[in-house]
């Protein structure tokens, strides 16, 4: 399993994702599901994966390598496409590309392909965006309304942030609670791990203003989850025992 | 959707159920899903279904008219059968004799075949128990260990009981929790919903001390849900920033 999320604020984007890959339970690596490609002053863009491993290594391959545009005949990469709503389209293609390669046979196989992305960045001259695509390549984008987008074992750490994310939340705080949401997702589900690599771009900075691997050993982190279960303990403990044996 | 809960401390148990059962998303109903069976000073036991209305009702049934015991050949039900691991039996063979009767037609149909309940309680002389019960008709036990079990829509309100649940929590703590976590799973999955259905029985009480609905209207359970969203908004607010800015 995976866990990605990518929270779009005011004041920019984070982007956050665990490292652990398994086949089956007893096969367990490391790998990293974060990747930035940077131009400083004129793109910063971080994408995201969740689902088949081979399917995700081989897509990000052809981000980089480049693929042709049908309509231009030229080939693209991540690094050149002049907007972030056709670098959306371009990992679509990229992602229906390996499906014309793989898909049937990994279906013969009975290997589902399954792969979703978070696309999160700016390009110079265009809005920061961030959107989700999925495994057919069409995409979803965040908008003010929802201003943050998961993939992967999701559902463990979306209440907090249903509960405390909005639009207006600051950059860091943003990061703040992207670990927060990672911290409840690690600890309920086994097939999410440590290490994690996060992200954040500051709107229309045009590079990462972090980009860092949070290990086993980050102090801010250990520190976080241990005030994060200190203060739920405190908050239920707060509240009164219900009154419901009174009939 | 669904989501029950049922956890075993100590000093007792409590069960919790939502109420919402729904066909796709435009054909939305309420249903009660625990059902208390009553004989006090005698036994009190509590079951909580998720799944497939039809087989859950048609299980729950059964669970009162009676199936034959294939080894006595009496007619049991669940006020007669003399334990609790003894009830576990009787349901898992109540499940897998709606299985017998509608299972094949059901799969022809491509309608699935699940249905997963908790069943909870004590019958005198014996232990009080909290059992997970599956489509095969097969079951775990709630352990000191692993004191709280979980059907239906269980991922967004357990890591508040990872988090805080112990076989020694008090009674009416566990019950607290279980609202908790039963808020978080209402606030982020439309397919759970309002009112829930709450029992608690205290050890060796053999009757249900609480057994009861919580509507929209209930005074505490509104309070609950303030002062938990109050409490987590100040819990991740005391946390500081992350410095990752310095590099």
């Amino acid at each position: 399993m995976t866990y990605c999320v990518g929270i779009l604020v005011r004041d920019g984007l984070v982007m956050l994702a665990d490292t652990r890959t398994n086949a089956g339970l007893d096969n367990i690596a490391t790998f990293r599901k974060l990747h930035l490609y940077q131009t400083e002053g004129e793109r910063a863009i971080a994408v995201a994966t969740a689902g088949n491993l081979a399917v995700s290594q081989s897509v990000l391959n052809i981000l980089t390598e480049g693929l042709e545009n049908p309509e231009t005949g030229r080939i693209e990469t991540i690094h050149t496409i002049p907007s972030m709503f056709k670098v959306a389209q371009f990992v679509g293609r990229a992602i229906r590309e390996v499906y014309r390669i793989h898909g049937q046979s990994m279906e013969q196989q009975a290997a589902s392909f399954d792969v979703t992305m978070l696309l999160g960045g700016q390009v110079k001259g265009g809005r920061l965006r961030l959107f989700m695509i999925y495994p057919a390549g069409n995409f979803i984008e965040a908008t003010t309304d929802t201003p943050y987008l998961q993939i992967g074992e999701h559902k463990y750490g979306k209440p907090i942030l249903d509960r405390a994310v909005t639009s207006d939340t600051a950059l860091y705080e943003a990061l703040k609670l992207g670990l927060v949401s990672m911290d409840s997702t690690l600890r309920s589900n086994l097939g999410v791990g440590m290490p994690i690599d996060i992200a954040a771009i500051r709107r229309d900075d045009l590079r990462f203003e972090i980009s860092r691997r949070v290990d086993d050993g980050d102090e801010y982190f250990a520190s976080l989850r241990e005030r994060w279960s200190a203060a739920l303990r405190a908050a239920h403990q707060a509240i009164p025992n219900p009154p419901y044996d009174k009939p």
